[in-house]
């Protein structure tokens, strides 16, 4: 029985999960694919050695041991973050070992030089974890709607914020009560940042946007903007809208130009992407063949990740086994046609808004408003005024049509230096709904 | 550049889409794979020719003319129905050519004879498009998914039928009506027993079983009961239970056997299954690694299943030009680890149910039903008792707790036996919520 040698660095959560799968599928993945997946190498600098279930393991805080093994076939990087797994990746390839990482960060902030160092040593790069957990988002994008061109991606990519939003809307607490509860209970970091922030949602949008469309998106070139400041009653009012408010990564392909958005989105209840709830991860992509595609799951924990993570590391296998490695080019396009996109800037982007403008209660309030919305054109759908707060402020609530965010921007400048207007006014973008849409 | 030849026969629809979309995707397809797909030849017995825009594919009546072409490297069959597409694959598949079928119910009722010849042969049978059009589930199953031992699988898996009960979800309407209206519209056939009698759902349900378990799995190993019978007021009552009835393919494994059945069910709103409208598909797959899986998108239609089909022509295209055929087994276990199924016998089977009693509405009557129920081991969990039909009858409406489908069917006959039950009983199954489901 031939053999594929694994060594893998990084052995926390995800890194146990891998190896569990292992071992638990050994025997079905001989029944698939005629050969034996062995993790032969473990290294993590934080550890002094292994539970007894993986006493056939050979150990070592060193990463140089799983290089310098010459029987190790694919190198599994778990240890996430910038340096040393930047290193670690391009060490493995330039000793000719393929590699498989759940690495956002890096993927979205280097990739280009990886997948480079990759192509020349005719190695592969498998990433299937790095979005959507276990939910096997990156196959279908290079392999299943091939025969399409992406035209749109919009998801939910993180589970924490998603729980968040999802506790937020349920139950109408506050976004910090919320995230202290889950603090608490172990399902946001210590430091929430990048999920909150929507920091880890733009690096896995940065990913699909470079497999969908062949172009090197950088996470720098999305637009980030997270949930930390949605309030319970912006919920509120997006529920009187028949709406829900999620984070989205959202990118619409204009073919000469593409934009790519992260934020908080007003989402009809009508769509799937609005009944994604918890920690769960949903992303939608629409083709110019296939329409829309949906794919839904657990996006992060020890098994999800380690089921895509072992996914990747059969499918190399099942392309050394066949003599056929680089067979689908690790970036969907062969690296000659990969090129770099012109993003659209945001002030071009062009959808409806919400806005949750606190204002004195007197007469011609809403007239001032309404003259400045015009100003710019800006178009107003409905309107819902109410609410009095603590100062007896009221809320002018408004959903607009299509509007330019530039003119947005500056209509909301000069609303919030109005003397009536009592505090920062709110701004939301909302979902645009495709005619193909569900 | 390399060229990838294709020969299709059937022109309809779908042979269409294929044709249309190796047309639009050409540049794109080069830009990814380093090579052209080429349509070089048709074969449809209903025309006398192509439209102009397929002037250099070569047309003819015949079948024969593609077979006996050595430069075809793959055969797409698109007639569906047994015969003569049976022999069509069989033929090509002796003539050394790969081949690619949407044509379910060969598969399902045949699979094992193409599959085996395709074996002896070493070509490959791509049939993505044969379940969920243009979702990618086929691959999920064999690919990115493969770290996983398949729990379960449930699905929406026949858009004409989903369609039906939308309808009359969303507006009360008698299933004659809908179906009427649907096939005045073309949503629907002419004979539309294959869809509303769930014929067409264990079709595909037998395909993803097969791929699942790595088990020859047959049509007529799966139970089926279609959607015909549903009346609108149990709709009404399935949504005082903050249910929808859907048409669910449903299969869990138990490892030593495992379930296969196909009808009505009565899913709780919340769960994803229950919030796919109009003619989407949506197939749920629970892995013991990856937890809950949903694919969704549009089951059928020319373009979709356009794609689907084209990204099989592209993966077998990928694994010629990589020297690599059949890289992944074509039914996902290798053939020889492929076995028999065990399938649950339906009597065997554990689930909650609804019951719709039609009874006199006199002292006494539910104390006869209730002592039948317990009887049989079947708890009541919840109960409402309202609805009076034209002859002073009255519903009572009860779900159970989990129950023995044969002690269910004991205790109706013996209910509908009764001289107060003025009609025939409507029984319902009720999805079972998993742990880790949503």
């Amino acid at each position: 029985m031939e053999k594929i040698h694994i060594g893998l660095i990084g052995f926390g959560t995800v890194g146990k999960g891998i190896a569990q799968t292992l071992l638990s599928q050994k025997e079905r993945l001989i029944k698939r694919c005629g050969v034996t997946f062995v993790l032969s190498r473990v290294a993590d600098i934080n550890l002094d050695s292994l539970p007894a279930e993986f006493d056939n393991v050979v150990f070592s805080q060193n990463a140089d041991d799983i290089f310098n093994d010459p029987q190790i076939d694919i190198v599994v990087e778990l240890i996430g973050g910038i340096e040393p797994a930047k290193s670690f990746l391009l060490t493995a390839i330039s000793k000719g070992k393929h590699v498989v990482t759940a690495n956002k960060a890096l993927l979205s902030n280097h990739g280009k030089e990886i997948f480079t160092a990759a192509a020349e040593a005719n190695v592969e790069v498998g990433f299937e974890a790095s979005v959507g957990g276990g939910i096997p988002v990156i196959k279908a994008l290079k392999e299943g709607l091939v025969a399409n061109m992406i035209l749109s991606i919009r998801g939910i990519m993180n589970g924490t914020a998603n729980y968040i939003l999802t506790q937020m809307t349920d139950h109408g607490y506050a976004f910090e009560e919320v995230l202290k509860d889950a603090q608490e209970k172990g399902f946001a970091e210590a430091d929430p940042t990048y999920d909150v922030e929507g920091i880890d949602t733009a690096h896995k949008l940065a990913i699909l946007m470079t497999l969908a469309y062949g172009k090197n998106v950088h996470v720098d070139d999305v637009a980030v903007e997270g949930i930390s400041k949605i309030h319970p009653i912006d919920i509120e009012f997006a529920r009187e809208f028949g709406c829900r408010i999620k984070l989205l990564a959202i990118s619409h392909n204009h073919d000469d130009h593409m934009e790519a958005r992260v934020h908080p989105t007003m989402v009809p209840e009508s769509h799937m992407l609005a009944n994604i709830h918890g920690p769960f991860n949903a992303i939608e992509f629409t083709g110019d063949t296939v329409g829309d595609v949906l794919l839904y799951g657990q996006g992060a924990g020890m098994m999800p990740t380690g089921s895509a993570v072992a996914a990747d590391v059969i499918d190399i296998g099942r392309n050394m086994i066949a003599g056929a490695v680089n067979r689908v080019s690790s970036l969907s396009y062969l690296p000659e046609h990969i090129g770099e996109p012109r993003i659209t800037p945001m002030g071009e982007l062009r959808c409806p808004y919400y806005f949750r403008i606190t204002v004195v209660d007197k007469p011609g309030v809403l007239a001032q408003i309404t003259s400045i919305f015009a100003k710019h054109q800006i178009s107003i759908k409905s309107m819902i005024q109410k609410g009095v707060t603590k100062d007896k402020d009221v809320f002018v609530v408004l959903r607009s049509h299509m509007a330019n965010e530039s003119e947005v921007q500056e209509a909301i400048t000069e609303i919030d230096a109005l003397e009536v207007c009592t505090d920062a006014t709110v701004t939301i973008r909302v979902l645009i709904q495709e005619q193909n849409g569900v």
